[in-house]
């Protein structure tokens, strides 16, 4: 080919989504499939969020509004922001790679955990940066030591807290305690994606930090907790002149109308969010049990997921559980070859999970 | 600031969209607004799509299929291609935004019109890439002069057919002439955005040259004829190799699930498309006429918009047209101060436009 693609590109792999329900259904001829692979909210959607979603059917036509006015607004609201304070584009995947758009330049290095979400790394290779991965600590990000590798060309650095795909979380003593060891040119991202679910004490909300660290964002999601995943929303916090930055890259309608109108109803609903939390809380304790009992290592989860040591090769246990119907993210995908990642269901699925991954171990 | 922006994004400014009805309804309290501002279908959408659109409401809390499989494989059963050459995301806005990813690094050149699409300019830009800018030739693309313009810096050269906002277009023979001029290291865009509504005989559908030009990339939305704006997504069609480097860098779950669900039954309306065209031909010769009795002079268009020499300053008329519930896109938004672009509408919408634009002019 005579065309010069940029070489960055010529790096980059095609994401590996989890398994759709259809296409085991399809592939496999099963009825009754269950996938506990991507860490979607089982329980749905706040029911006022899908009356809507009805009723604006006729509106398709239209094209969202750029400003995302409602959506941002209520965000601000509930999160006691600045409406400018806040920007949204599809799915936190889309503002990760937003703030690497804004950031990154070729030879930029980037801080990140070995085993965390893969988008940071595919999104600062995108725009030429070099990824500088740490090692885990008891399946936990090393964040004394992700910071001991800031040097003069580190660019961002990437919290995931609760971490995907183990479940981890830091605590505000740790936080605080390498937090004033970051220098102001570099971009604190906290990433927190699952932090409806978080059940520790002593998290460190990041919200309570960014008024003191114009160099630090929060990035939250709609895909997870609120149960809109098919719709692609995700939002981010930060000041206001790295927002208007930000507005300069996101496109104007990016968030479609589907998902601000969602969106916008979803996160004032508290009562499905608690609901969430508290079956989630109990998925997760029956889990925990159950592993126990098999004698299976996990590590403690703030999520929606557990990560557990299943001794084994997950490329054949994916397939065993295949074959049962059920869909897990095994660990090949995740770079940790006897660890698998569950997300947790409703308890009826968990049940179903438990049961085959006992008779097939 | 400490930390430190890339200088591409210094020099972007943010996209001034139309706007919404809602803000118009609020801001001037007003009943009754129309607006012929961003070239949305007035006619809605497929009715099947509509059905679909409410029967997934349960399931938006799980992720869309990161494969678009039967969105792509209905694009590529209507438009007799492969599968693999299809490439979807989120409206053409984000398909710009991944060429550009793609190919443009710092200092490549890109061609295109001077008054035409503007999401080329900010993508090239965004990427560091240098705008070359050819003069409207009877507000139309004049394509020999932007083949002229290709040197060994060039990279991509956009031909947005039918022309957004002029609604011209370029025929076959124009079109035959200048593209064995194209050196095969130029990418070659054929924005087809509008192909839909086209009416002009001898329009070179660019799906006839594809497997001729393998630097030859065809871009088409759902947003306007098909009437699905809401949802974004857009389509693509190339080589199979270049698609394949596009997906490494389109996002997993880019097209929401409600967005491939309506597009992949829309795209097969066929009843739907054709009343459509006739529709806004119908809406197009009637304004013509009315421009024509007026004496203002326009573009022969072959959108679903008109544009039109209002000889007054733009600015004002579109206040005052705002002051009576009508919007349309104003000529200081387009380069073009005395010129502004009207969509077409419903009859009745199209005759309420021309009776407030008579009363102002």
């Amino acid at each position: 080919m005579a065309l010069k693609i940029r070489k960055e590109i010529l790096n980059l792999g095609v994401y590996k989504a989890g398994k759709p329900i259809s296409e085991v259904k399809r592939e496999l001829g099963l009825d009754d499939v269950i996938k506990l692979a991507s860490n979607e909210n089982p329980f749905g959607c706040s029911q006022k969020a899908k009356d809507a979603l009805r009723g604006i059917v006729d509106e398709s036509y239209m094209y969202p509004d750029a400003g995302n006015f409602q959506l941002k607004s209520n965000i601000a609201e509930e999160l006691n922001v600045r409406h400018e304070q806040v920007f949204c584009s599809t799915g936190s995947d889309a503002l990760i790679k937003v703030i690497c758009n804004t950031f990154i330049e070729e030879g930029d290095e980037s801080i990140m955990a070995e085993i965390t979400f893969p988008r940071y790394e595919a999104s600062v290779k995108l725009m030429g940066g070099k990824c500088i991965k740490v090692p885990m600590k008891n399946n936990g990000l090393d964040i004394e030591e992700m910071v001991n590798c800031i040097n003069e060309k580190t660019k961002i650095i990437w919290f995931c807290n609760p971490n995907n795909p183990t479940g981890t979380t830091f605590n505000k003593s740790e936080f605080n305690k390498v937090l004033s060891k970051i220098p102001d040119h570099v971009l604190i991202v906290m990433d927190e994606a699952y932090i409806e679910y978080v059940t520790s004490e002593n998290f460190p909300d990041s919200l309570d930090y960014i008024s003191d660290y114009p160099n630090m964002i929060t990035l939250r999601t709609f895909s997870k907790a609120y149960g809109l995943a098919s719709l692609r929303v995700g939002y981010g916090i930060a000041s206001e002149e790295l927002v208007g930055y930000f507005n300069r890259v996101i496109g104007p309608f990016d968030v479609n109308l589907y998902a601000q109108t969602a969106a916008a109803l979803a996160i004032k609903d508290n009562e499905f969010l608690q609901m969430v939390y508290d079956k989630n809380k109990e998925g997760k304790e029956y889990l925990y049990n159950e592993f126990d009992s098999m004698g299976l290592e996990y590590a403690v989860s703030d999520a929606n997921f557990v990560f557990v040591n299943v001794e084994t090769d997950t490329v054949q246990l994916f397939d065993n559980l295949l074959k049962r119907g059920v869909i897990i993210r095994p660990g090949h995908l995740l770079g940790t070859p006897e660890w698998i990642r569950v997300s947790i269901g409703t308890m009826e699925q968990n049940k179903r999970f438990i049961k085959e991954l006992k008779d097939i171990l």
